[in-house]
């Protein structure tokens, strides 16, 4: 555990600028910010990815997220808008091999957001994309 | 409810290709994709919010986005990562004001991801950041 950063957060061996103690999940601020109050929920227990994520940790992390987003749209930062987002992968974008939800504030026209263009499928193929997921659902 | 379309689709009044139907929640294929098999999971109660969202229906929708993105990295369709995104407010993205939680696969190299150039604030700012969240969170 001791090469994993969030892991020696958790422990207290790491610096963190903590917005949130609670039993099984830490929230920090994100020492990367796309923007101001950019921050981090995390599982205390170590895991890599959605895969292995304990159901009930999950729900800690989300309900966590959902609080600290109601309040920065609360408080006394500058607040117009707020993302959840998270990284499952290294083709997904994931850095840091220890699940984390981030939580984004955003204003109106700070020029982050996702990067992509969306497609126009018709809703036959939509239709079997479904059913693809669906199967892997099912197994 | 009548001018929500996800509120339709949960109806079964407007057309979904729908992966997902269990008490509370719904997931179906999102009509703009960002990539092949990009859906949405969405509480069948109406809110247009994380501020307004029950926390029971907050952890329907993301245990139901961890399982689908975990069935989607062990399914049929080429998934190398998957994200998970959640736009709240018109600044943050938001285009319907009905909660959903974005599930996108990803491939290596496909192009999509965030757009935006992290910061490298000190502890000082960061531990101030914190702060002022801390304090929305106790209110």
């Amino acid at each position: 555990m001791t090469d994993c950063v969030f892991c020696a957060i958790v422990a207290g061996e790491a610096p963190a600028s903590v917005v949130l103690d609670e039993p099984g999940v830490i929230a920090f601020m994100d020492i990367r910010p796309f923007t101001a109050g950019h921050l981090l929920v995390v599982p205390k227990r170590h895991v890599s990815g959605l895969g292995g994520l304990d159901p009930e940790d999950g729900a800690r992390i989300f309900d966590a997220g959902r609080r600290i987003a109601t309040a920065l749209r609360c408080g006394a930062l500058p607040v117009d808008g707020v993302n959840l987002f998270l990284a499952d992968g290294a083709a997904a974008g994931q850095e840091v091999f220890h699940v984390h939800l981030h939580v984004i504030p955003r204003r109106h026209g700070d020029g982050f957001g996702l990067r992509g263009v969306p497609r126009s499928p018709n809703r036959t193929v939509l239709d079997g994309t479904a059913v693809a997921i669906r199967d892997a659902l099912s197994r």
